[in-house]
This record gives C-alpha cells, sequence and structure tokens, in this order.
C-alpha cells in the first residue's frame, strides 16, 4: 500500500513535442506484462544523465554513459524484468546488441541509443525476446503513452509514477513532464534507478546537464527505501527544444532558474514517490537536519535515522520508542558531535532538548504523531548553519514478504 | 529460534575464585522476571573495559568509564528492563546513586562500583526500585551462580549465553568464564552491550587491557544483526589473580598468548552467541572477505553485505538471489574497486567469477547452500592480502514483529 500516492491520470500528463512513446509485451522474465518501452526523441534533443556510483554498476549503465558522451542521441529503450547487472562481457555485447536493434528500426547508428534495464541481477539478458518485441513498440509510438511508459517500467512498485509541470518562462511556455520506477534497492546515489524527464525547452547542453545533477541532488539523491544503492540507477533529462521559446543559454538568467525549479519539481514528486510507494511501506517519513557544521554531516545523521531498521520498525508499529533516533544519532559517525546540545522534535512535539528527553514531553504526545502515516522528524544539532533532508519509509513485515518471495 | 545455541549447562560453567554473583527479580520494568545483577571482586582483583563509540553513550557507560579510571573496582551492578540512555544530568545522578547503594551494602566507596543498564532508551532509570532489589541480590552472593546471572542480564534475548574455557599456562590451570546479552540494536563499535568475562589468572593491569581490545576486535567488533550501534554497550574483563598462577607480565611470553587466546576464545563464543539468538535470526551467516588492500576496506564489505535488507532478506527466504551480494559489494564504499576481479563464493560454490556470474554456476547448487541454517559467504577482492570476518544473521518476519512489540 503506498502512502498517500495516487496513480497518474494520463490526462493531466503534458505530450513533449519530439518525444514518443511506445510499450509492449516482451516476456523479459514474465508473460503477459508490459516489460519493454522505447522513447525516440526529435534530431536535435539535448540529453543529459547521471548514473549510478555503484561500482558493480550494470553492464546497460556503462553503455548508456559512453553513448552519452558520443551525443546526438534518438531514442532510450528501457526494459524490466533483468537488470542486466552483475554479467561481465557478456552483459556488454547484450546491451549493444540492443541498442543495435533499435538503431536498425529507427534508422541511427547504435551509439545513438541509450540503453537502461531493471530487475533481477546476474541473469543473462534476454535479447532475442527484447528484439522480437521492439517492432511492436515502434508501431505503438506516440506523444501520450506516458502514463503507460510509467507502468511498463515498473517491477516491485505497486503504482505508476508520473508527474508534469508547466512553466512561463519569458512569455513561452514550457512543458515538463517525467517517470520513474523503484521501491527497493533504493538509496540512490547519483540518481534511481530509473528516472526520464523530458521537456520541450531550447536548453544549453551544459546548463541541461547542470541541471540533471542539481536536480538529482536535492531530489533523487535525498530519498532511501532500504539502503541499498541500485546497480542501475540513472535519472535522464531531455530537452527537445520544440516548445517554441527561446534557448535558454545562461547560468545566472532567470529563466534558467524558473527552468531549474520546473525540473527539480518533477524530480522531486517522483523522487518523494519512489519513498512512497516503497517496499512495504506504510508511512512517509521527512527527515530534516538543522545545525550541522555542513551538509555532509547533516546528511550522515539523517541517513543514519533512515537506515536504523529499529528505528524503521518503531514507524510502522507507531511506536513512540525515540531512544532509537537518539542512539542513531549517535552512531551516525560524527566523532565531535556534542550530543548536549541535540534537541529531537516529532513534527511539532519537542522530545529531546539538549540530548535528554525534555520534561514537557508527554509519551501520548508522541504516540499521537507517530500513528500519522506522514510524519516529520527534526533534529537540531546546534553546532553550525548547515540542513539536509532525507525522505524514507518505515520497515515492515510486508518489505520481508516483498524481498524474501521477489522471485519466486 | 535461535541458531545453533543451546542454554548454557550450569555445572559446565567454571566458577571463578574471587568472583561471587546474586541475581534478583527488582521489576526494573516488568514484575516476575529476574532483572538485577551483582558481581562482586576480591580485593586486589584487576579490571579493564572498552566501551560502545555511539556518541550518545548511557549515563552509566559515562560513570563505569571514569569509575574504572580511578582503579580498585569491587563490584559490578546490571539491571535490564531500562538503558538510563539518552537521560542527560539526571540519568549521570541516578547511574551514581545505584553505585552509592552498591557501596553502602558492601562497605566500599561508590567509585569502586560499575553500573550497567540495558533495555529501553529514554526512560528514567527507577533506582529506588534497583535499591530495594540489591539486598536480595547480597543475600544470594555465590561463586556458581554464572548460567543465573547470563539470564538475568537477558532483553529480546531467547537463549542465555555463557562459555567457560580452562587453559594450561606453565604448569598451572586457568580458568574463564564469561557472559554476554544482546540479540537487537547490535553492531559493536568496541564491544556489545553487555559482556562480561572473569579469569582467576593473575594478569598486569596493562595486559589485560591489551587482552581486552585485543578480543573485542575480533570478536564483538566482528558482528552485526542490525547496524545499530547500541548506546550501552560494554566489555568487561576481570582477572582475579586467586587461581595460583604466577602473574603473567610480559606481553611478549607464551603465558600471555595463552591467556590471550583463552580470553579471545571465550569473547568469540558469546560474540557469536549474539548473532545466532539475533532478533528473528534462522540462519548465522559467516562473511569471508580476502584479498583487500587493507582490514578497513574488507570490513567495509563486509559490513555492507551483513547490513543489506536485501541479502538478509533473501538469506531468510533461502533464495540465492546473489546479485544482491555483487550489489552491496558495489555500494560498499570502494570507490577504485575493479569489479571485474572480484569472486563470489557461497560455502564452496563459485558464484561469480571476474565480476560476472561464472559459467559453472548452477541455480540448484546456491539453492542447495542457501538452504543450510549456517552459510559462509566469500568474497575474494584480488587487488591486496587483507582479509576480514564478519558474522551476521538473517532479516525475516520475526524481526519486524520483536522490534514493532517491543515496548508493548
Amino acid at each position: 500500500m503506498a502512502v498517500n500516492l495516487a496513480a497518474p491520470d494520463p490526462s493531466a500528463l503534458l505530450p513533449i513535442k519530439g518525444v514518443r512513446l511506445g510499450i509492449t509485451e516482451a516476456s523479459v522474465r514474465k508473460a503477459n506484462r508490459k516489460d519493454l518501452l522505447l522513447i525516440t526523441l526529435a534530431a536535435g534533443t539535448r540529453v543529459a544523465g547521471v548514473f549510478t556510483r555503484n561500482r558493480f554498476c550494470a553492464a546497460p549503465v556503462t553503455v548508456a554513459r559512453a553513448n552519452l558522451q558520443t551525443g546526438g542521441i534518438r531514442a532510450l529503450v528501457v526494459n524490466t524484468g533483468c537488470a542486466n547487472a552483475g554479467t561481465g562481457d557478456d552483459g556488454i555485447a547484450r546491451a549493444r546488441q540492443t541498442c543495435a536493434e533499435v538503431a536498425r528500426l529507427l534508422g541511427c547508428v547504435p551509439e545513438q541509443v541509450l540503453p537502461f534495464s531493471t530487475g533481477v541481477i546476474m541473469e543473462p539478458l534476454p535479447v532475442e525476446r527484447i528484439a522480437a518485441g521492439l517492432p511492436r513498440c515502434v508501431a505503438a509510438l506516440g506523444e501520450k503513452n506516458w502514463a503507460d511508459a510509467a507502468t511498463a517500467i515498473m517491477t516491485t512498485d505497486t503504482v505508476a509514477k508520473a508527474f508534469s509541470r508547466r512553466v512561463d518562462i519569458g512569455g513561452h511556455s514550457i512543458s515538463v513532464t517525467g517517470i520513474a520506477k523503484g521501491s527497493g534497492m533504493i538509496r540512490p546515489n547519483m540518481a534511481t534507478m530509473l528516472g526520464f524527464i523530458a521537456t520541450d525547452a531550447l536548453v544549453d547542453q551544459k546548463l541541461l546537464q547542470q541541471a540533471t545533477t542539481y536536480a538529482a541532488e536535492r531530489t533523487f539523491n535525498c530519498v532511501t527505501v532500504d539502503g541499498d544503492t541500485s546497480t542501475n540507477d540513472a535519472l535522464i533529462v531531455v530537452a527537445t527544444g520544440q516548445g517554441g521559446a527561446p534557448e535558454i543559454t545562461k547560468s545566472d538568467s532567470a529563466e534558467f532558474k524558473l527552468f531549474l525549479d520546473a525540473v527539480t519539481e518533477v524530480a522531486a514528486a517522483l523522487a518523494q514517490a519512489l519513498v512512497r510507494d516503497g517496499e512495504g511501506a506504510t508511512k512517509f517519513i521527512t527527515i530534516q537536519i538543522g545545525g550541522g557544521i555542513n551538509e555532509t554531516e547533516c546528511r550522515k545523521v539523517g541517513y543514519a535515522i533512515a537506515h536504523s531498521p529499529l528505528v524503521k520498525t518503531a514507524f510502522f508499529a507507531s511506536d513512540p520508542n525515540l531512544g532509537r533516533i537518539l542512539a542513531a544519532i549517535g552512531y551516525a559517525g560524527i566523532d565531535d558531535l556534542d550530543v548536549a546540545k541535540v534537541d529531537l522534535y516529532l513534527d511539532e512535539v519537542m522530545v529531546a532538548k539538549s540530548g535528554g528527553r525534555t520534561q514537557s514531553y508527554r509519551e501520548e504526545d508522541g504516540q499521537r504523531v507517530m500513528k500519522q502515516a506522514e510524519i516529520t522528524v527534526r533534529v537540531e544539532l546546534n553546532r553550525g548553519a548547515s540542513t539536509a533532508t532525507v525522505w524514507t519509509c518505515d520497515l515492515s513485515h510486508d518489505y520481508v514478504s516483498i524481498n524474501a518471495d521477489y522471485r519466486s
């Protein structure tokens, strides 16, 4: 059960001129499910991306990263069911075969195709089944298939994730639409597996990459479900330039700022949707760390809390066993932390002041907040001016069930 | 259900001359359970200890660490039910009151008493109930109460943990007996909450501390259940010197080496018992990392695997979804790791060779090993000569149940 997350309304998703999407059932792992997505891009589209920092990055990540360098990207191809990770040289060859097959159908070269895979790790990619499905994707290509595309990239997701924003830049309306998938193996480190955002804005290539990194840092890189950084994480932002707005060329312009905000808003909605649909999630938890010396230590504390199985199970139980949060702060790795300065709040309820339970704290106040579906944990370190926010979910029986049964 | 762990046989536990133990029911948190332990030490006993590195260390840890500096320790007092952590200055005062009460009964000064607490964090220690129980502990003092003592310090433990070793040093027999508790919030960083080891050997104070640190590093500091470092971890080793063997004074002597091995053996049995009785554990997993450039990076990889909820749930399900182990190796934080050199074994079954699934690997071989109650994961990084071992357990439905219901 996702936390306050509804399936996207197809009519609310803005088509992006120059982007067409085609979906099919290719039986990559299981029959009778949409598991193959082809996205084609108009000539001249600029593409930026950030990829997983997992050293065991998947074969498609290696190929996509290389192809992105050569530029002139005309298509993205995405399969679920098989991650093509931990597959060595053979995996690289299969990712390239997929690109070659797309290129042949579209009349471009293989290096103009970016491949993406998600699913089980260390299984060979069934490239022949993908090749057999691709002509059906081509036949289905259309601008209005965003909701279907969001569905086709799901694995253990229970709800498809897609959002749009329209923003007025200098009198011209531009559209941004994005889709993402993921609900387990989620601690993105650069981006999550998989986010695709498209816009019809015309944006300088360098600025587009800058916007992608900026948005990833503030959205996908702030969420965690289980602390497991995927082998296949990727966030891709494409700008077709077909919306009619003039080119954005200056990083200090008001236009770029508006564009940056629009992309970041869509990315944030997608990233938070991953957590809302986190495997087994029953609670959506925002962890705000303030008063740190730098952002790095704030993030350390935020992730220590977000990854603690004891904290996560307490949230699942709606149990204000809040000493577990203090314990997590204590082992977050800040060697010179003065715990006598630390304050802890649950929503507006002050729980601990100066490192100990505050006099005013009443168990029933903590209990009331813990029962909510959305909870904010706020920690004040009181040693500096930096802040960080991490979004996470609880750890429930369903997380164990989902991951114990995933392959069966 | 603990994994291959039987309750201690009281008759197999060696009494240590100079150490007496008394247990009672003090209703610290719940009625009708043994929850208070007093250990008295003969005059002249030498005491060494290592404590949690959690910055939110509990009040008793702060007091015990300080009292240990002054020396001349005559008693340890241990309660379960309340950790007296996250309790600020009031917590320190209550820990000191406990020591004062023990000192009054035994006729020593409060600084000669080391206090220890385990249980719920951020609740005030009911020092009046502890004071009321202490005279009953004194009345019950005896040399043969080790098994009872192991029971009195349990919290969510399902099996009491106590082990003895006898070793011959230069024609003299010395005895080592230890007890420990803990099954959740277990990722000791210095030692676990709580381990007590006693010996009748006569050992130089500096060497005793050296032996304590040595044993902790190789045993308690190599186990993890959930990655949560406790606020109350402590390992205490006491040497009464009453066994009749001559004093061990040289760190390079054969006698010290034998002593070190005996203490480490007892510590290893206790530390592994924590994992075997890890909350909800159904599997005992040994993770061996080889071929690292240094021990630190080997431990990083070992802990990344041991803490991955995805790896742990796969073990619970006996599902050889071993790509999850590769993914954990990949995000362990070794930036220059060449994954094309990494080999992975499950017991004797080679799973991955040079970073990818090996040709010879058959799913049924992985399945066979995964079904065992005891499994060894071996990773060869092939970039150096260092090694490390981490012991852990799986993540089951019972872990969630135990920690969702802990306080109720």
